[in-house]
């Protein structure tokens, strides 16, 4: 396989001829599809599969909005653009992209609207368990770490993630049939089974069409203003992940259709764009539900605590795989709870105990630091203050009685999903850079074949996925009707 | 400044031809040199600077060597090729690349004898203090974790640091200054003040030359069998650090020579090379010496230790930049000794105390905290065993008496320098891949514009670089010489 890119001269056949070429109908190409046509330009989008979807489709389509959207609004929230601005900022690190962000903050709220507008349904309500996902047809939900330290001293916190109205986890086959329908209602060209590998440029090197594979024929697609890359990222490439994200090779699952083999950001790279962030990713560890382990403990090889336990899943398992191993999830047998059925984690039992001294001896730990952790914990549960780790008060209670430790330690049963956070560089416009910082004419990505807001996996937050795919696929989506290019 | 490559059918006038064009007179770009001169082709080599040197010179010239050296075997270690292949393999973690850690360790003592042969003095003996560099004429010194929990009950310990006979921190310049001059015994054309900025290509996309910036003017020189990289990393261009290495801006001084911009990497991107872990860096705490504080113990914002302390400064560096602040070192006062002349740390003092108590109330710490972790280190010590982080025996002593504390929070005015550990994709001959893992016909790279055996700032040994980059050095200008193209 090949990505290398055509000269345009070379080409003899042209199949066919439009503006905008959108390669890939996930969340992100759909929604740059129907902005570059509500800017005046002849689209047609390409998917590798069957039907539309992408990874959107699979996921819950929780949608990271705020600054004050009109769900925040109806339900008593008054978030604002600064707020979630910052916090958007500092969990993403010294890597955030300061343009992007700001954009995504201020915009999001409309954001919204559009979306709705399209027919996609949100309650004006809101899901208040700790959960990953709303499982009922409730919209808002905390859905990253605002509540959590140090987040919570430093901006104001509201739930962002934005759950379509359905019930269960629905959300992201709904959001694609939503999305598909309005595309068809846009009259908008749609090929499936039909695979882009090269891109073809002119002399300048200005991106002026693709090559597709469409009925086992190359099909040589002419692109009047631009081709928009949204074939999202790299996770089910093994090779990809190896030689850019080694770090995620602990985790267990890759999340994402099997589409995301990095093709978008490697037909980038064909035309000299850089790829940016490529080690990040996400990866959790998904202990909740049922909400109720929260009120445990994760220690690690040394038997000390690591992080504030009432954190986001995808902090906690970022912090995880720093640690030493064993890493244990420690807690009541009450908390324990419906574990078993409620759970994904899927982590085994590593020992029991009717008291702490015979957990201690069931586990692999060094002599007496079990109970000091726990003495520890149990101190800052009484007194409704976690000295160490902040963990809220909420979420504090002693550990006595019975109690149970589920080993956590990557390769030993539990389930670590995880998805890259690495991309092409690209302007808050959609314009793809090259090493250099240029812009590639004709070039545009978005969704996660674009680096975008989300940037670190210890500060990732639900939601930010798909909220940046189809606010960034929207405006590449404008960018290329318009042929926007920067420089 | 413009990096992209030049069509040759676009060259007028050829300034010079030759056979390999070697960019880079550090330690890298003169083995390479001398390497291509004797397997049969012309050379000359094109350095920015007014002199040979490049980071090489300003560093101690450490080599990181094993697999039974002559010195190590004149001092009496049985190391073996398995025992440095495991330990660097083991070190460099998921991302390390085997046949190139495979082929140091085959190829170190051997690489010892043919820079011996050049000149370079290695005295058959060792220095046996914990030290970051000799300040003695000796040669042999532990520079990483071999010693150290985990890597010491895995593999076989041996020094493998191998020092310049020249006493003080003088090895840099010494072995800069015999390569120079066996560059000059060699015959090989050399060029200072030469700037390179952009690659020449045919129409098959092959490398044949460079654009070369000297007097003024842009010399097109024209290189038969091939244009090696030896150009150093981008530690000193904070814009690539910021995109690339994000969490290295954490550390506070960049080490490197005012050329380490990148220039090779981006060449190299300019023709489609694959740059590749590009986001790790090593990040030193250099707290030793004097090596009495290795009896002390770091301490984070929990107050809870976090790593063995006799491990190598590098990856106690690494492991403190992911912990929360502040972060502490604690130590006796005897043990402080003579830190204030002796270190380069500069960690300002955070507290005194005749008594822990009193250390402790000037410590911004959990209350009981660091009463807690002192504890239960007196009762290791005692035993002399350390169950929580293995430091070995031969570091533990009891934290009794008056104490003093030491701020080494990043920001507080400890010192951080560091490096970047990424760089171009390459084969262990040299030969530059393209993002496709293909090879680009004519061009190679070695020392750190190409990312070779050290590859994670917590498994990082010194020697590694100096070590690396003159091995892959004179691989490249072996392959070069000999147009070796693998695919």
């Amino acid at each position: 396989m090949s990505f290398s890119p055509i000269l345009a001269s070379t080409v003899t056949t042209w199949h066919s001829e439009t503006d905008v070429v959108v390669l890939g109908f996930g969340g992100a190409g759909a929604c740059a599809a129907i902005e570059a046509h509500d800017n005046g330009a002849r689209v047609a989008i390409f998917e590798a599969a069957s039907a539309a979807g992408g990874s959107t489709a699979l996921s819950s389509a929780e949608l990271y909005l705020g600054g004050g959207t009109e769900v925040q609004k109806a339900c008593g929230y008054d978030d604002t653009v600064d707020a979630m601005y910052g916090y958007l900022m500092d969990a993403n690190g010294p890597q955030a992209d300061a343009d992007k962000v700001r954009a995504y903050a201020e915009g999001s709220a409309d954001h919204l609207a559009w979306l709705k507008s399209l027919g996609v349904p949100f309650k004006n309500s809101e899901y208040v368990e700790r959960a990953m996902m709303a499982p009922t047809d409730d919209c808002l939900l905390y859905t990253g770490s605002e509540k959590a330290w140090p987040y919570v001293e430093r901006y104001k916190p509201a739930p962002r993630g934005h759950n379509l109205e359905v019930k269960g986890d629905h959300g992201g086959p709904l959001f694609m049939k939503l999305m598909a329908e309005a595309v068809a209602e846009h009259g908008i060209d749609t090929h499936f089974d039909a695979r882009a590998l090269r891109l073809i440029v002119d002399d300048s090197r200005r991106v002026v069409g693709v090559v597709v594979r469409m009925d086992m024929q190359s099909h040589y697609i002419r692109a009047e203003r631009g081709v928009i890359l949204c074939c999202g990222g790299f996770v089910m490439n093994e090779a990809m992940v190896a030689k850019y994200a080694p770090d995620l090779t602990k985790a267990t699952t890759p999340i994402g259709n099997p589409n995301d083999t990095g093709a978008g950001i490697q037909m980038g790279l064909s035309v000299g764009a850089a790829a940016i962030n490529m080690h990040e990713g996400f990866v959790s560890l998904p202990y909740y539900p049922p909400a109720s382990l929260t009120y445990g403990i994760l220690i690690n090889a040394q038997g000390q605590r690591f992080i504030n336990e009432d954190a986001y899943h995808g902090r906690v398992g970022a912090f995880l795989l720093r640690q030493d191993l064993p890493v244990y999830f420690v807690m009541t047998i009450d908390d324990y709870g419906d574990y078993e059925t409620a759970s994904y984690l899927s982590a085994p039992i590593a020992g029991t105990g009717e008291t702490l001294e015979e957990l201690a001896e069931e586990l692999n730990l060094p002599q007496g630091a079990l109970a000091a952790t726990v003495a520890d914990y149990n101190s800052a549960a009484a007194a409704a203050v976690d000295p160490l780790f902040h963990k809220s008060a909420e979420w504090l209670k002693p550990l006595e009685g019975a109690l149970v430790a589920l080993d956590c330690s990557p390769g030993q049963g539990a389930f670590f999903p995880y998805f890259t956070l690495g991309g092409l560089d690209t302007l808050p416009t959609g314009e793809v850079l090259d090493f250099q910082g240029d812009v590639i004419s004709g070039l545009y990505a978005a969704g996660r074949t674009a680096c975008g807001v989300p940037r670190r996996g210890d500060g990732y937050a639900s939601g930010t996925s798909v909220g940046d795919a189809t606010f960034s696929g929207r405006r590449a989506g404008r960018a290329a009707a318009q042929q926007l290019e920067s420089n």
